[in-house]
């Protein structure tokens, strides 16, 4: 017997999260806050509806679980997270998982599935507080290292282990929640495109074939702090306008190796009207699907800023802040992810260019995910939205694409 | 008689200066400060060597008066200012406060002048406090406005005439000391170039025909922060990009136009790695000794703007911070200036590209300026600094110009 989703009871569940946990400044829920605890107890509500209760694991990932007529088989696994930047969007995380639970919902309503469906919210995927993203879905992938971690502080000057032990969460632990790998059979996710691409096609929804790879670093720029007035042209050393040459130089990478490089923080010191900067800092954030393609963004990027601070003689200093290789979701899942959005009559596929829980998931567990348009691409915003014709085919095409992993 | 200088004396003046009222990270003769206060003490007890008691005016400047043989005759007033930035420099301002005072001394030694000398230490100069700058000579020269100022605060939250006061300062009534102007004849100024130029060129100390005048404005580049990964490149309305190319075209104003351009704050918001730059402000900082040429660089630097801004489809809007026409000295004193420098050798002018107390005075007075080499051009910080063998000849040449000045 087939489950038929009711997508317009996502459409309310999402709304009266946002009711519950959100304000006139968008959606509240900061993970390890206690609007975060709060859009958990609605969705306790929610499951206690199915008589579900759920677990929470070592690292604060919730868990809900729907037997299905095969106990023993691998679990399908769908979710996303509910926690939310500060005056974030109504839909981010928030939509893949309450439409994860309808389709439980549906499975149940219609007696059960074949195999058992888990629900699962992963903790602190946004790292609004701490700036460390993916929390639990690192834990569970044995990526975290606590140690890396461990010094973090919020805004308040408030230690990351102690906020996390006030909510049951023992650092050290955490990666002990890679226990509930087993059993598992495959992770699906829907979740916003927060881009504008699908909505630049008309498509509701597509599959997502992965995620980019990322190189993220800071270029130190050093050269003369001198008075405004009193330094002639030809006696200045601008780190500024070195790094802005710089900046300039790397927008054009892109246009030979695809994929986007973004300078979006530049710093200037002394930074004031009355003097030439003597220092400047320019983050580079580059992405791309393909590694080797990744790699020749990385070597262009430095040749730039080694080029900008050669003309000013300025001196240049590098350090990588992050970095990320490309990310290939399971074929099979992705193959099914594409029939799923071909039956709604947009056969569409991309590479996300954000990361998520599923980048994580999918280093342990086949894994995919479908992305809903965006309106205008915005996210991580309260004007976040997407029209509810398409939530709704969104919500249908994660009902079948769940259908065909069940089946698999 | 001619009066003969004893420079060595101002360079011990200015060292124990230095000793009193510096520390290992510079000058912290704040205005307004117990600091400054002790500054003007040590100049007191100097003064009283003369048996000189200063007067301090209701702007806060002190006046010290070395009667002359002519006692009706005009005063030749010389000085500077004893206020200093934070860990500023040992000289900036002070050197040409013990400049004077030793021309004083040395009228004095030589029997008193032939007109009455003054010496003058102008208050808050640097502005350093409140953000505005020539306090007590703009009150002087009448273009100080009290409700311009009346609302500044210190970074501790302390209101300016709260601050004035407690130094027995009536902001109300500071344009008072313009009575001051009266029996006056003229102004000089020994001061340090604060620039790099003399240095290059040798030269221990140049006449200064004027000051640059200045336009200082902010624009503000508004595109669309969007996310540094869902975003196409060729989707995107980066304002930061587009500062920095406007940034880059301002640059070469001044090879058309003489002067210089100065880009030295840049900020961008959100100012992450992770998202598109959708808010860019760029202060712009303009100066060019002739009033036409800085009318036109003016002009290129909103065109320059405009062309960045609409390259990428930003809005554009600007503000002006603040503008001052180019001040021309008195020629008789800048003649005089020219040939006090050539007995030294070294026939040179230049134009301010700063700002200086002569230039308020020189709306009201005769008033002139000469400027002493810096080293490596650096000012407004612990490493400013002359050779003993310049500070010796523009003293000397301050003693030459004086005697000149008194004598017409």
């Amino acid at each position: 017997m087939s489950a038929r989703l009711e997508p317009g009871r996502v459409i309310a569940d999402l709304r009266e999260l946002q009711r519950r946990t959100g304000d006139e400044d968008g959606a509240q829920r900061v993970c390890w806050s206690d609007t975060w605890t709060e859009a958990r107890e609605f969705l306790r509500e929610l499951l206690a509806e199915l008589e579900i209760e759920p677990e929470v694991d070592e690292a604060g990932n919730l868990w809900a679980r729907l037997e299905g007529a095969t106990r023993d088989a691998p679990a399908l696994a769908l979710g996303s997270h509910l926690d939310s930047v500060p005056s974030g969007g109504w839909l981010d995380g928030a939509l893949g998982v309450l439409a994860g639970l309808e389709v439980l919902r549906a499975h149940a309503r219609a007696g059960g599935p074949a195999r058992p469906l888990v629900l699962v919210d992963w903790a602190d995927e946004e790292g609004a507080r701490f700036g460390r993203s993916l929390f639990g879905s690192s834990a569970f992938a044995g990526t975290l290292d606590p140690d890396a971690v461990r010094e973090l502080r919020d805004a308040d000057g408030r230690a990351l282990p102690k906020v996390l032990a006030a909510h049951g969460v023992d650092l050290d632990r955490a990666g002990e929640c890679a226990r509930r790998r087993a059993g598992l059979g495959a992770f699906l996710e829907l979740h916003i495109e927060q881009g504008p691409r699908l909505e630049a096609h008309g498509i509701p929804v597509a599959a997502v074939t992965g995620c980019v790879g990322v190189e993220r670093l800071r270029f130190a720029f050093s050269g003369q702090a001198s008075h405004a007035g009193t330094t002639p042209m030809d006696m200045r050393c601008d780190a500024g306008l070195a790094a802005a040459a710089a900046a300039l130089a790397i927008e054009h990478i892109p246009g030979a190796e695809g994929g986007v490089a973004t300078t979006g923080e530049l710093r200037l010191a002394p930074g004031i009207a009355t003097a030439v900067a003597g220092e400047a800092r320019l983050t580079v954030d580059l992405r791309n699907a393909d590694g080797d393609a990744l790699a020749r963004m990385l070597r262009a990027a430095e040749a730039a800023c080694r080029a900008a601070a050669g003309e000013r003689s300025a001196e240049l200093s590098q350090e990588q802040i992050w970095r990320i290789d490309p990310i290939r979701f399971d074929p099979e899942l992705v193959g099914a992810a594409r029939e799923a959005c071909a039956a709604t009559g947009a056969p569409a596929e991309l590479v996300s260019g954000a990361l998520h829980d599923a980048a994580e998931v999918a280093r342990v567990l086949p894994a995919a995910m479908l992305f809903c348009a965006s309106k205008r691409g915005i996210s991580h915003a309260k004007e976040e939205d997407t029209d509810e014709a398409d939530l709704i085919v969104a919500v249908e095409t994660l009902g079948t694409m769940a259908e065909r992993a069940l089946a698999t």
